[in-house]
């Protein structure tokens, strides 16, 4: 048994999904082992993880309208407001979803199911850089 | 150190908590590791994971009726609507609660407190068959 | 590769979020692995886990008046009511964040962004004492 670990940078367009399932299944092919454990971890309190369907986008706008409903931007609505007015609903956002995943991984692959993607899921208004470390056990 | 790898079917009955304690705790104690940590893993993006009380019932019942009022079906309420009016509250729902939950081991048992059960959350109407990954590194 | 476990009690002071980040950070730094993976376990279904920022305390008030609005006490508003009025709530809360958080590790320190802190959340308004799992595998 041994262990790899990996950042990578993950440059978002502003709210929303970014899928870095093929980077996750890269890092996890590039270690030459058959079987363990990959965590991902978001380094980042007003971006998250998700797995999600990868199949029809509408499903990501849906979410999109979902979180903006729950947890609304608004003058007077959260006493944090110094960062503008999308960071408490990002951090709320965060909350609501995943700051790490883990995932199996069997024959050298994630144990995805077929209409699975791994997400990024960006909660500020403004195009940004985020850091997910990638840390793959097994043998 | 480890590991070992099994996925499992879980069978239910349209929108619901099912139980999968037993079944993992039975995957953990034939493995024969007195300490590790067990990774489940839902391969699905309709249904989830959850860790909740399993004592009285009636949690069930409150949590299903939360998650019908934040995430209701609805004409018009979502443009992802081919699969049915249940498909993407579903994807709200799984996205709001776990699709990977990992639980320490240690004596050869799942470190769980006293009431804490481990459930599959089915999100859609319909009964199906859900498959659940079961990881195990240890020693 | 090798693994550690401890278990740590929290005490808390009602609802709210109790900053465990130092007592994770001295377990890691105790075990004397330079890589490897934390797992942190919530044994309890009335209280959970969150990474969160750890700069603006107004963020923490902030998330408490969201989970406040979302899951409200209320006479009438559950079937689950025998444990007080603030026991449902509790779950659902619970259920909305995490159970189990997985860091990775490096260096001897949780990989953790600059603003993140690890919390327990406490869901119940009565003072508690919480049991924490911290597994950590590596080398």
């Amino acid at each position: 048994m041994r262990q790899a670990l990996r950042e990578i940078e993950v440059e978002t367009r502003g709210r929303g999904l970014v899928e870095i399932t093929g980077r996750a299944a890269d890092f996890v092919g590039a270690q030459g082992m058959a079987n363990g454990l990959l965590t991902l971890f978001c380094r980042h309190t007003s971006a998250s993880l998700l797995i999600q369907e990868n199949a029809d986008p509408d499903v990501r706008a849906d979410l999109e309208t979902f979180f903006s409903r729950i947890a609304p931007e608004g003058a007077g609505l959260y006493i944090h407001d110094v960062e503008g007015p999308d960071d408490m609903p990002a951090h709320i956002r965060a909350a609501l979803t995943q700051t790490q995943l883990a995932v199996p991984v069997a024959g050298g692959r994630m144990l995805l199911g077929t209409w699975q993607g791994v997400y990024l899921y960006e909660h500020r208004r403004a195009p940004s850089r985020r850091r997910v470390a990638l840390h793959l056990m097994g043998a």
